[in-house]
């Protein structure tokens, strides 16, 4: 199994390395940034190009990890007729290659990458779909070789998981950054939340969300909530933020209360 | 050391758990229900009473462990002129004893507690404020039988701490809470995201949350965003959410980019 590798950022430098790590065969990669692809290609010690033209034609698998934005024009590009494509896009259905490839699929990795920041591959769930059998054979061997995590679903449904991720990654994290400024404010460092963000988020193994929701907001405690917006009343955004997610959980637990 | 805790919630549950297998002396348990009283008092093997009156009047230390809104009514009614009077609210200031009592401080842990699920209380960053000497030096000797990460800081400065908690703490765990909506939509249970969840919490180890930031409000990717927000249509209170906190990431990394 002979892969090419279609993206230089965050992804494509993780799953790279994982598939390296695994022994798969990468044969070349390609990124619109000659430096990106110089760098990623250096470190998974294989050839690179920033030349479409250029990709090779003969792999048996191009994976393809770019921006949304750009994925149509360079997959449309390369011309691998018997080979499988495959993107890693969450929000991106599998008919992007419709008419256009003989043999695709989508291979979904649910987790937060960033370049610098390793991560264990064997924990992240996968999620795989395919156009057809031979297409899902190749599939289950290129997942297979990143995690045993792996998970069959529709691009329908993927869009609802991509979506989850939003809300528990990325708006979590920025959750992280309002409250670094804010204890900032108060003149201690960052770090000092390290330990309550991380149980935040151990609660989960053993609570659901509901059972492990605390704070002002749940107890609906307007003393609190109103010595709150005093402090904030300087910073609209961050008054508009406050507000609407408290006024959020009181009534989604008011709901469950009464329901 | 002798000491009466005042409350039977969350807070006093692991405070009087910890207190307990530390070896200090605790001697007695109020609560204003019976069960609650009845339920801590059994587990920590202490008397406790439901009845203001029969609360003794002649130990070292009262740790107020209170929903704000009752905490004066209370300690006002507590009356043991040379014991320190303690409470272990982030948002409520010291001066709530002010000329009620003569010995008071504030001991605020920066955690989130639920009953039923165990903290590592050596890991938890202690926060103390005391009105004179005497009571700083009795608060201490509380504060560092609980842990060893005890800091001194004013009234003031815990407000924004207790407002960054809110953030880090309650409102994360309320995206958690969203995100598993949306993944129950995609017929997948919700433990599918915890790795996703840790993995956000685990990289602030080694990157600031502007390093670790990602999805698509930070690449101004409108094409996801619209996505997202067709498939939210329904749910008026999750687009204002979604759009709300989308909008935040995009400015604040513009501003970033060109500041």
């Amino acid at each position: 199994m002979r892969i090419v590798l279609i993206g230089a950022g965050n992804v494509a430098t993780h799953v790279g390395s994982r598939l390296k790590s695994s022994g798969v065969e990468l044969i070349q990669l390609y990124s619109h940034s000659i430096q990106s692809a110089q760098a990623l290609g250096s470190l998974l010690e294989i050839p690179f190009t920033n030349t479409l033209k250029k990709v090779v034609t003969d792999a048996d698998v191009y994976i393809y990890m770019l921006k949304d934005s750009v994925l149509q024009e360079v997959s449309t590009q390369i011309d691998a007729r018997n080979a499988l494509h495959i993107h890693t896009a969450g929000a991106v259905s599998i008919d992007i290659f419709k008419g256009k490839k003989k043999n695709y699929g989508v291979l979904y990795p649910l987790q937060t990458f960033s370049k610098t920041k390793a991560v264990n591959f064997d924990e992240i769930p996968l999620f795989m779909e395919a156009n057809n059998e031979f297409s899902l054979n190749i599939l289950e061997k290129v997942a297979y070789s990143l995690s045993s995590n792996v998970y069959i679903l529709s691009s329908e449904k993927r869009k609802y998981l991509h979506l989850s991720a939003v809300f528990s990654c990325n708006f979590t994290n920025y959750m992280y950054l309002l409250a670094g400024k804010l204890v900032n404010k108060a003149g201690l460092d960052y770090n000092i939340l390290l330990p309550l963000i991380e149980e935040t988020a151990r609660k989960l193994k053993s609570l659901t969300p509901y059972e492990a929701q605390t704070g002002p907001a749940v107890r609906d405690d307007k003393n609190v909530i109103y010595s709150h917006l005093e402090l904030l009343k300087n910073d609209e955004k961050l008054s508009e933020i406050y507000k609407l997610l408290s006024e959020s959980i009181t009534a989604e637990f008011n709901n469950v209360s009464f329901g």
